[in-house]
């Protein structure tokens, strides 16, 4: 057992002293690792520095050092004893947050990097890194190599559609399509449990918001849309010049018919845009499929990419307006821009991020395919967590996604109100057990996402839970 | 000597061919150190799938191989031998154009990232990394923990501003701006050397380009801004509602009027956006001095930042323009979405770019006061240059920034015109001599840039010139 004050000293995190306490105890090997890992790239910066001749005495030095050091840090991980290591540099804490916990926070699930990703990361951090072999038409999408144009490609196909482009965020995807089609003052149709971004695509157009409402179930069906449509035609004189809908929403995990809403799009002639934050990268998409006009899909939310990234993809008749290529000149030079694409601002997504896009793309591909078993374990541990007396989910049921909306006011909440930590009592429990991602202080209502969580795992943290409500007389179902 | 046939089998870079054969031997270490970085991502990565408990015997077994395979590594970095790793995944290929070589590449340079960024980049990769700690009021730049607030203080400090904002690259920050500004068929005033990405925000806005011509020496003087403003107040019948003037250009690298610019822009009251890809992180730059109202960076050209990243700061009276916080409602739930940003779309740069930004930001306050010995050794080197007959410069001299446009046409273009490889030799011989970032192939007019070169690499950079002109017989001044 370490000292508690000694542990603090080294790292100063309360939560981890109670790990400690309770005999949970971190595994020295991973801030190891990073040590080891921040060793190699000081010796990669003596090369960076180094005249293509060779090195230098001094920097062959540096170099034995950097060997000697990590003999040292491979022989500590070996013992499994040493230091820890908390600062990636001034200020800046390390994080082991994957590494240590189970994590379970709503959206970072399906954005954690594939090993395949990470290696990326460290290859192609520099600004400019894949612009090497930028060549005419010296556009991001047309790079050979590494194969970005391919990517593109694949990506198209993927979603079910016929052109791509990586975009530093779904909302940046959102906006490029709105800032196409939307006037001021022309109405889009959202929902009741459309995300912010979209409202504030939206409201950076000009446009108006007309929303459709959620029914009883929170869900978002065709029918409702349909009425929806036409109540805005009738009232505001025209209608909707875009639809949104998110195929599973952030605040429930719902899942909302947007076969229906593709078919209600054509319908009524109303361009489609299907947002894939929460599906994209995670499940099958097939846009054309479900009829939508314009995929959106998120990098850091589902596809397993370094934030800013994500995806926008359309049909082939709508490449000329969303993809349009740039027909300002300079009025006194005549200066034109060739092939760049006004709504992107030419590149989108040069460097890391859509390195590790690339990167993890194989493994999202067999990822997708694997969605039901994804979906099993959320139900799956979904039924142990309703074994807890006072448990409710919010969410519809049985559960279609792996992000789930629950109310514990009448479990948990009734502990926090007289536990001395109050509502922070519950994720410090968690955290005891190697559990993060939950609100930190919430016992009402909160979400969680289970995406990635192998059967072990999900088995850990339905214990987990069980255990937490034994611990404070909360009745659980044997 | 490698066998030709293997180490085209092996990595199949016709350049490194050509270097193994010139004796001008590629260090093996180089891609070990990529191989014991990876290896200890494999390692990582059984901690991800762990169980907080610990590791069952597979998963210790896994690591026992790693640590071993570490040691080999370790063996063949100390004997120098070993194969090349080629690839860094399926397609992706090693990236080491900065460890093997000196990469005079005029938009990469100042984009190269530290030591610390790099281990910031290891550290938190993960999607929505920075958002473990993200409380009310739930934005980006409000985050305590990584110091992002912080961050975005000293950020505005930093430019001599009020307010700070990072963005996915300095065109989200023109998009901003204009996007806020600009009403359709308003004119905009930009220069006969802007970059594309401003003619875009604009194009995107509707606004209308009026262009400044740069004088007979190609910069762009106070004298030529007011008189442009004067005559499209006369022809378009209304001021320009912005002018954008780049510190330096992306062309030539000369220095235009931005402190003329910014009385002219006082004068004429026009808001004025103070472009400084080519000077923010690099040189010193203080906004309000310069008389700009709006000042915008870009991370990856000159923060030594992954891409896409940037920064937007704005004087005090801007803030409630620029960064205006939504105001739009849901129609039917009235739902309101707090302090979120329109132009920014909520959050802006979350995750690794980011943590780049402010793991460099430390070095990058200090380079900019080394700014003049920048200069020193960019005309140090063009002084070498120039010693070859024929080269001539087409940047303003003596040099005031690192980027130069040089003309070649009557010495290595001579060269190119009989020889086998044609304008290809120039880029072969310098990538032989450890040199990359001349554009492939070009030899009459291209550009280099020398920033961030130690005093020895830009002698070296000047004896490869002058060797080269040497070996095809062109005359070099003594």
């Amino acid at each position: 057992m370490i000292d508690k004050k000694i542990f603090k000293c080294l790292r100063g995190d309360e939560s981890e002293i109670a790990l400690v306490q309770e005999g949970l105890k971190i595994d020295i090997r991973i801030s190891k690792i990073y040590e080891a890992l921040f060793t190699l790239e000081e010796m990669r910066e003596v090369f960076r520095h180094a005249l293509p001749a060779g090195l230098d005495d001094s920097e062959e030095e540096r170099i034995d050092e950097g060997l000697k050091r990590l003999e040292r840090i491979l022989d500590e991980i070996r013992q499994q004893k040493g230091n820890r290591l908390r600062y990636v540099s001034d200020k800046i804490e390390l994080r082991t947050r994957e590494e240590e916990f189970i994590n379970i926070d709503p959206i970072q699930a399906g954005g954690r990097l594939t090993l395949d990703a990470r290696k990326a990361l460290i290859a192609y951090g520099d600004g400019y890194s894949v612009c090497d072999n930028c060549l005419k038409p010296f556009r991001l999408d047309k790079i050979k190599k590494p194969p970005i144009d391919r990517f593109h490609d694949e990506l198209a196909a993927f979603l079910g559609m016929d052109e791509a482009r990586v975009v530093p965020g779904a909302r940046r995807g959102f906006q490029a399509v709105v800032s196409s089609l939307v006037e001021r003052g022309d109405p889009v149709l959202l929902t009741s449990l459309s995300h912010y971004t979209e409202f504030l695509a939206v409201e950076e157009s000009g446009g108006v918001v007309r929303e459709v409402m959620a029914d009883e179930n929170n869900i978002i069906t065709a029918d409702r849309i349909a009425e929806r449509i036409e109540e805005i035609e009738r009232k505001d004189g025209k209608k909707p010049v875009l639809m949104i809908l998110d195929h599973f929403d952030y605040q429930f995990g719902n899942e909302h018919d947007v076969y229906g809403a593709g078919r209600i799009a054509k319908e009524y002639d109303i361009p489609f845009l299907y947002n894939g934050a929460y599906t994209v990268g995670i499940m099958p998409v097939d846009g054309k499929k479900i009829g939508a006009d314009f995929v959106v899909g998120s990098g850091h939310k589902s596809m397993a990419s370094s934030a800013p990234s994500g995806v926008l993809a359309v049909r082939e008749e709508w490449v000329d307006k969303i993809f349009r290529t740039t027909d300002i000149r300079g009025d006194l030079t005549g200066r034109k821009f060739g092939v760049k694409e006004v709504e992107m601002l030419g590149c989108t997504l040069m460097g890391a991020p859509l390195l590790t896009m690339m990167a993890s793309f194989p493994h999202v591909k067999e990822r997708v395919k694997r969605w039901d078993e994804e979906v099993r374990r959320s139900n799956r541990f979904i039924e142990t967590f309703l074994k807890i007396k006072g448990n409710r989910v919010l969410s519809e049921m049985p559960r279609k996604h792996t992000l789930t909306r629950v109310d514990t006011s009448a479990s948990f909440d009734e502990v926090a109100k007289t536990h001395k930590k109050r509502g922070y009592f519950l994720t410090s429990e968690l955290k005891k057990r190697g559990i993060t991602g939950v609100f930190e202080g919430a016992t009402r209502e909160w979400k969680f996402n289970t995406y990635g969580l192998t059967d072990r795992e999900v088995e850990y943290l339905g214990s987990a839970f069980i255990d937490i409500a034994k611990k404070y007389g909360i009745e659980v179902e044997a």
